[in-house]
């Protein structure tokens, strides 16, 4: 049966040409981020431990992890956590197969603090931070079935929406790039910079403004005057960084509500701001492709922690990106490209309602000039949705 | 100072005029409005509570509740909850002021019990679920005040980004209008529809689809025949409230994932999904206008639970949508508006970086034309910008 | 099969003829009691809905509810619950039977809700306290089975030791009687006594002191004078009870540790000191008889909360103490008697290891003289053990 | 002001002379043990803490440790636990001291973890458990005072009351020392062996039974012949600890509720039954001298967790035991030894209201020839109070 797929120009300018551009990213630090991050990394492990012992993937959904902020008392030098983050993780997991008791909670609790070793390795688990779990029963229908011998395309048992954008524009180039590179070669070589890094991108016209809230550690900060210097690093390096990729005007804002006179800074023990007051969960932050983007239409629905063999919402969310960056990559002369996918309760996914690409060409390119090519990728990569949900679990996708 | 407002064409169709169009509503009894409603109602509790005993509210932040579903056994003429569901209230509060402590678990708890005995009658507050609650101490910062003699307009303390849109289409009506009289009118005569009702609308050209899921409490339902009925009648309603909003065609779904053969049916003890399985929080549904736009741009933060008197993307999301509707009320030749505030760090905040008016104006009528007419209005509403925190306050303004 | 009844003289001077003797009890508002009742009362709803739902009572253990404090402001004339108490439900019980969920969590909810409502009226569930439960899932062993056309005698499935006393002594019986009747003739009378009265009885020769802590309730006291009356009445009332049980001299003292002229007085809001830091749990207040003797042997079982049916524990402390009474209303001229159970592992709970009255006789009588009478009464006890569970079950008997 | 110090004759047989004796000890990885060590742990982190930092010992007691059982899945050659148990610190401490907020609920999570890697090291924490804690603010109250610099003793403020015995008899010695050594010497040599040993002793006339409930680990059981061997092992190494203690008739029963050839067996994956179904909370296991006896006087008072410089029941139960050792260490014709000390409310401790020591002197002997003896020692041991408190700190008097 053949797809419907719809080509169309996109009735708007490409964000890169609108006067006014919004773009944000939480990095991986931030207590949104760090909700979702858990609830994509608990979500792999239980799909893990179901191919493992069943071998298939079964019911679950854990995109709900909610996070309270801790207290703390940082120092220059090294201060210490007052009292404790606490995280809840909450959802639905199949705690019984076919006689066997599976360890879902125990699975979760150790999937959790795997991942906040690695990404926050200044919070020591268990007593900067309790995490608890509340996965109720799943129910027994096993429906779709994600198996180790290949997949079976699931139905669509919701009418969901998915929306992917390519390429990014010059503004969310920087803003992705500079969180990505912030959290992994400068940190790597500073490490007094914190993972809860924020970055807003703002152009107006031909000027990007990027504003970074950088959280600083304290234990590799000994003073004020080493504080203004890792504050100036910073600066320096995300301003070479934008100045890579745009030709435009750029301007870099690091931790402006600093007041370095009152000693009002944006200092921690642990690198992030959930240790004193500020709150997370899941789908609150970046959407699917890392992101949010006012400029262009998003999805509400949170991608992160949801069963990525079942799930049309999380599903579609990261395909129609897949597609969107396919297309791009492999068409010439796309200047903005927007897929959309709307599921068909009923149907198997890969034959949604309408999947609908409307894309904005460069000058001299039309529309019917690329229509056909856009067409087959999208069909394409629909006939192997069922590779997103492999990706998914293998953590070759993120999610936020 | 003159404000920084501009106003400028709009660079797309009206929504109305766009060939595909997606809008959702989650109802007031869905888990996420649930979480929203009970996070706004601690809030409004909260700033009542800070007014009363200490003449300005103080601060805090309850935007994080998170829902934990329960597990029920719903029976035709009267079920049971087996598990009930868990409701964690999450934030920051000032506890102490001027050497008296003030009860801010214990009024965030009354909040709770009240909102939900009112929104979800059929839930028995205490055993069909447990409300925790967890609110950190907040910070002692008290520089922006809302008290009982009028209000100082704060100043931004971050970059926040609100968006507004009018007027509504016409699928937006309908979807707006159905929850809305589903949840009042029609419940009043038919007791046995829940408050748990999600709408989506989908508009293909002059084609509305309105599909309905629709939480029936078994109490009042006595077999699969007066299921079935209770169904139809929802479809009948919904259908002819849309052709009273519409001259397109329409089509209405209610409940499509029954299987009334298999007794696979939408039926609940309580009338919400909460009961069964689907977890909740903040921020994760409707947007501050009370609907999910993918066609429109929107802003991720989370509007119910700040603190009305100091969060600007609170403030901003509210205001920016009151000022769409103003113009379009008071400024005719509007097909299409679309209003953004921008703050600026630092700032008061009706002193926004950009105030940006974005308008499709109707057939024969230029931006020209009225373009100051526009200017005024926003001007006006941002001098007018703690009459939103006042609002808020009083209960006088939804935020989901 | 005849039991292993051994009668014999007991080995010191009764309780009444020590030179020092002491006795307290946690009233019923005491925080280590309250933990009690809600265990206990959580325990025969269980036994009620499963007798209700499958006819006999299957497996749990409910004996283990923490009750964390909370915070108060009490005024004169009425303050108010600042930080709510925490209760927190804990056992295991059997949650799903011969394919139907038995809805065990929303039970014990139910029940405790209406214990606390009824002990500690002043208590506004869901605002002064929140009551939270985690009871696990039950192994699946039902040998022991109580049902509704009577009951099987269960086998011992542990080395367990209850022990039973008869007659009180006058100090024993003042400080018992004087809690009851505060806590109902004169409550009714004087609303503003609080159901948390802690009695401490202390006999040194012929001299009997009773201290009374008893917490007032602000909202019925207007200021300290009439704190000082309702202090000094409690002290005349139990001065009277105390001189109508016993010739010997007696002193009263209540609220030891008042200050007035400081304010340092025992006022609270709730009629709890589980609302000003005093936490409790199950098991750590009154035995089975309702006292705590340090004079005589104590199990250090917790009783309450235990399941009726096959907890030896539980049943042979409520059983010896029926033993002992019974034989002291039956049998003339004794003065003290002590009656121990010890089950042995295997054998039905009618057939101890070893069932051992000891005995005081009045001078004047010999052993012998009530040997027989006593083993009979011992006997015909045992053998109607199961009659402990109906009268557990059905609320006939305190367990604290 | 000289002290009130009665000795007097004890008015029974010497325990070791009675017809039946009853001993119990719960080793230190039974839940209620673990409930009791983790409460003293958190006390003496907490202790240590307030030393460090403001060099005295500040207001609190943590003394509610409530212990949620688990699910474990145990398995010859290695099993895995299902659902993670759950601990609950529970307790006030003080937060705040002279403007510097101190860590102690970090605090006392870093020493329960520190107390379960120690003494349940195959319990994975994070995973096979989660801590969560719940210490609310204590109250300003710093009258009592244990700096750095000595101790001043505290007033009572509480009626309370402590006993003490000694010297053990052969029943207890072997109760007590089996669980030592089984749990130091033994396990060292046995891995299988867990750490939760409850030990029975029952003599009648001159018969000792010992009945252990050992749970063994199944990591280092490869199959039942394993796990009998190890049975074996653990009777043949109590017997022979025992006839070394006792000339009397020694047997030893191990798990004796298993069934061999139904699998019915006591294996676990962490060596605790916590792991399967068995909750634990403070109080409610051994008294303050590590047995409970039912054959002496037992105070109901929990010592484990009480703050040691000014909890009265806490130090009276300590002292009480310390005393009747010395004693029993010092004079000689001492076949049996019961102190009791009772506090009086606005005394400081070491004047309490009554210590009174009660003999039961070797034949021979009187009274009179150890009174002098017996009241000097007490008057030392009562002068020299607040040892007790530097030694509970220190951790060198065991709790339970």
């Amino acid at each position: 049966m053949s797809r419907n797929i719809q080509v169309s120009e996109l009735d708007r300018r490409a964000v890169e040409d609108q006067s006014v551009e919004i773009v944000e990213r939480k990095g991986i630090g931030h207590p949104d981020s760090i909700s979702d991050g858990l609830a994509e990394s608990v979500s792999r492990a239980l799909s893990q431990l179901y191919l493992d012992r069943v071998g298939k993937v079964l019911h679950y959904n854990t995109d709900e992890t909610q996070l309270v902020a801790g207290r703390a008392a940082p120092t220059f030098g090294g201060g210490e956590v007052i009292e404790p983050m606490y995280i809840l993780i909450v959802g639905r997991a199949t705690k019984q197969y076919d006689g066997e008791e599976l360890p879902v909670n125990a699975t979760a609790l150790a999937a959790a603090r795997e991942y906040l070793n690695e990404t926050i390795p200044e919070l020591e688990y268990g007593t900067d931070v309790i995490v608890d779990v509340k996965l109720g029963e799943g129910s027994g229908d096993l429906q779709e079935v994600f198996g180790e011998d290949g997949a079976t395309v699931p139905m669509a048992n919701d009418t969901s929406f998915g929306v992917g954008h390519a390429p990014l524009t010059e503004t969310e180039q920087i803003v992705a790039t500079a969180e990505q590179e912030l959290n992994t070669t400068y940190a790597d070589e500073h490490p007094e910079l914190g993972p809860d890094v924020k970055i807003m991108g703002k152009r107006e016209g031909d000027h990007i403004n990027i504003t970074v809230a950088a959280a600083m550690i304290d234990a590799y900060i000994d003073d004020i005057d080493a504080y203004a210097a890792a504050v100036d690093n910073v600066e320096a390096y995300v301003t070479d960084l934008a100045e890579d990729i745009t030709d435009r005007e750029v301007s870099v804002d690091v931790n402006t509500a600093d007041d370095l006179d009152d000693g009002s800074i944006y200092l921690t023990v642990t690198g992030t701001s959930a240790e004193q007051g500020d709150d997370g969960s899941v789908g609150r932050g970046n959407r699917a492709n890392g992101l949010i983007t006012p400029n262009r239409p998003m999805s509400m629905e949170a991608t992160s922690g949801k069963n990525p063999v079942n799930h049309i919402g999380k599903i579609y969310n990261l395909l129609s990106t897949e597609i969107a960056e396919s297309v791009v990559d492999e068409v010439d002369g796309i200047r903005d490209l927007q897929v959309r996918l709307l599921s068909q309760i009923g149907n198997p996914i890969d034959q949604p309602h309408v999947a609908d690409a409307q894309v904005v060409t460069e000058d001299g390119i039309a529309v019917a000039d690329v229509d056909s090519e856009i067409h087959e990728i999208v069909d394409r990569e629909l006939a192997d949705v069922t590779d997103i949900t492999r990706k998914v679990i293998e953590g070759d996708i993120s999610t936020f």
